[in-house]
């Protein structure tokens, strides 16, 4: 079968098990049948036209940095490999949007924006490695989301390859439109279940003309979780808030030297940006210094860079510590400092180190179990993880802010949507990918 | 059958007429055979059980101000009149989120959040009048959606009742979560064809500090334009930018005694808001004033109100001068003048008085066909109005930008969507509703 593909694939042993995991560290033993590298759409096409006869599975691959399984390749699957259509066919900067092929590197679409004043908002830590189709199938979010949103909220409309190889257009290239119902969504976040995205028409903003930038120390971390929650009740909107607890500091400064712990316990980011970049973080500043000993501001970009620098060190740090397992829940804001402590308690009872690091703004928070090198994800593992899923529940929250769904968490999305709800979801898979084909059993 | 619908429902023929069409000034005739005043979810669902088992068409209702006959009555329809439930169950400071009931009025909303410095961005022109389940079934959009975005960016959950009865709950009380395919997306703009919302967590956000707005006034209407492409081209971001052309001008001068007419034959209005609001008018102006001789710039909240409503006010005068039908389409806003001129010629070709209003921050174009009193909705004017959903489509656009396809746009779907994308929606919707009962004939 492999005889019929396109060109551009590979059976090799070497070059399909470089393919074969992502970065969420979890390998269930499947082994692809065959990496193909598309180059256009219509090899695309062909791929699941192909595939689609013969019922066999395909998973769709950006550049491989999820953290959910979403790319792990099922036992047998042809795995669609979309970083070579890596074209950035158009930017327009009337209409402050761009047209891209799914491979593209985000960070590079974001430095061609900003030729133009303008840049691509969301932006995952992972943004100088991962891909635009990859963004978009997860639903990425970022820093910068507490204000400019999700991945979502920057996708005007979708060039598709569905799973019998009929390719169809969703949304527009103008800003609003509501002529019939919203596929764009449904394709967004659905992690290669649904259609195999070959283009996109995304949005771009301008450039803030000015940044401002807060760092600030505090003694523990709910202090810092109380200065984060007393920004929004000052109803502020800063473009960033992140926050990064002891045990992300204490690897941080083992792995570059740093001294961060001596200044304090947590630590917190904030950013505010446009023309009233300035008066914002006066108040912000305002609100979070009596909180903390230890406040840095600045307006300058390249130390700004540097405190952002520390924030995005974290997890590299962390992972030299051990193997991680990264969650993903969100709760309302003003349960951040619940879930926190139900997070510690989960840390104590099982023994299992436990940083947390959380875009702030939104509530987003990302407990980090840190394993031993070598030890693997076991039954206990599972456990402590379950156990931070159902504390995110409780509290009114879900399993997955961003990661996405992937193969970690199905175990207990039924959990969080309910029966009727999963059921309308495999149901709405079925209309696109009725041989369900297109990733097997990830996401729903 | 109507002796077993809950209480509160209603066969006298002044409340069926009532309730029999919406603000499209369309009426094919049809006549329900009863309103429901439904006043709780469980009622909702009983009425959806019964009609589900004998096939009975239901059409919901909020407020019956829609613009594309999305809530006119479908003979031998039940009315499923959602304007009793109107409370608002919570609102959260913290979280910076309401949970509402969909008969809320859209205003009632804005104001409650005020009183905690919040607001509820998406404002339609129509806020005083229409429902909150009314602006998501249709997605909204309003005046600040150039810079807070339409109804969906605005909408973190729903409690849905299908058309089986079941009722559901979709999305979350957090700003992020990729837990599912996006249900809420699908159903915010389905037009009551998937089901029958009633209940929302709707995001509130900070009420500006500060605003600034501007007026100007030009010689014609391809100078506004241009006006308004330049604020975008400096890399601004208004939270409004508004255009009223000479017809609008002329018919509130008629309407309301005043000259503005004598000042220029095209109007713009551009509001900047947040704490960098008077930079921001500040470089505004400078883009503006260059173009027109007569500009206004003010801070006073007073006269801001009053700008806006002379904005607010061409609906009603137009509608004074003759029957209106109001159109709805999108162009990229570098195609924003060429769709001024397209409109023009189509009225110079048809005789017909075509007066234009735009949300110029995100090209969203009304043209508005201007009959005499007493002329029916002819031939003449479909093909005109036609004319107009031709002339958007070729310049990149859609056939509506906000107000929803309802009844008066279905023909011309076909056309955006292509005939793949109409087939997938279909299949939607026999998903949600197997027995087409929501709204049948609507949307899709
Ligand atoms: C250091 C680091 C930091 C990170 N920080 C963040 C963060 O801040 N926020 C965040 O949200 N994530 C973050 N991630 C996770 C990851 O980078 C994102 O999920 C990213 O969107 C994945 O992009 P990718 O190109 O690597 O996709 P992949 O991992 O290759 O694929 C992800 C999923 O999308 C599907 N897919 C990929 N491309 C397509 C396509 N064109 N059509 C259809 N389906 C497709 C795959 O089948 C899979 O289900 C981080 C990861 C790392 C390693
Ligand atoms: C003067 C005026 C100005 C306007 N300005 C704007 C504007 O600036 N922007 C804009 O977008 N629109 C505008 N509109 C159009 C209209 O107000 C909007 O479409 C509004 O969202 C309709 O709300 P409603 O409560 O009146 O809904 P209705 O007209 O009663 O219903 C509209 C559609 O939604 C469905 N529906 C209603 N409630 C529910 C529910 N709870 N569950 C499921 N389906 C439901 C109906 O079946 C129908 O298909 C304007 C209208 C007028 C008269």
């Amino acid at each position: 079968m492999t005889s019929l593909l396109p060109a551009g694939w590979a059976t090799d042993p070497a070059v399909l098990d470089a393919r074969r995991l992502d970065r969420s560290g979890f390998d269930p033993g499947g082994r692809p049948r065959a990496v193909v590298f598309a180059e256009s759409a219509d090899e695309v096409a062909e791929v699941l036209r192909i595939a689609n006869a013969d019922g066999t599975p395909v998973v769709t691959r950006g550049a491989g940095t999820g953290l959910s399984g979403g790319a792990v390749a099922t036992d047998g699957s042809i795995v669609l490999d979309l970083s070579r259509m890596s074209r950035i066919v158009e930017i327009s900067a009337t209409d402050e949007l761009a047209v891209v092929e799914p491979g593209v590197i985000t960070s590079d679409l974001d430095r061609a924006a900003g030729r133009y004043g303008l840049r691509y908002a969301p932006d995952p830590a992972s943004v100088a490695i991962s891909t635009i189709g990859g963004n978009i199938a997860t639903n990425a979010g970022g820093l910068r989301c507490a204000k400019y949103g999700v991945t979502r909220d920057s996708v005007l409309g979708l060039d598709v390859v569905l799973a019998d190889g009929r390719r169809v257009g969703t949304g527009r290239r103008t800003v609003k439109g509501v002529a019939g119902y919203d596929l764009t969504a449904l394709f967004v976040g659905s992690e290669g279940t649904l259609g195999v995205i070959v283009g996109a028409t995304v949005r771009l903003r301008p450039a803030p003309v000015r940044t401002a930038t807060l760092a600030a120390f505090f003694p523990d971390f709910v202090a810092a979780t109380t200065a984060a929650a007393a920004v929004t009740a000052a109803r502020l909107q800063p473009a960033i808030a992140e926050l990064l607890d002891r045990v992300c500091l204490d690897a941080i400064d083992d792995a570059d030297g740093t001294a961060l712990r001596a200044r304090g316990a947590a630590f917190l980011l904030v950013q505010t940006d446009g023309p009233g970049a300035d008066v914002e973080m006066d108040a912000v500043r305002a609100v979070v210094e009596p909180l903390s000993g230890d406040v840095e501001v600045t307006t300058d970009p390249v130390r700004a860079e540097a405190l952002l620098a520390t924030r995005r060190a974290a997890l590299p740090a962390l992972e030299r510590h051990g193997r991680v397992l990264i969650e993903d829940v969100a709760v309302p804001r003003s349960r951040m400092a619940d879930a926190v402590a139900a997070i510690e308690k989960i840390g104590v009872r099982s023994g299992i180190r436990i940083a947390t690091m959380a875009h702030a703004g939104d509530g987003n928070l990302h407990p980090i179990l840190v394993l031993d090198h070598g030890r693997a994800f076991d039954e206990d593992v599972w456990t402590a993880a379950g156990e931070v899923f159902t504390a995110a529940l409780d509290l009114g929250g879900t399993l997955t802010g961003e990661h996405g769904v992937g193969l970690l968490k199905r175990r207990w999305l039924v959990d969080e949507l309910g029966p009727d709800v999963v059921d309308l979801q495999r149901e709405l898979k079925a209309v696109f990918d009725p041989n369900a084909i297109l990733n097997p059993g990830k996401k729903v």
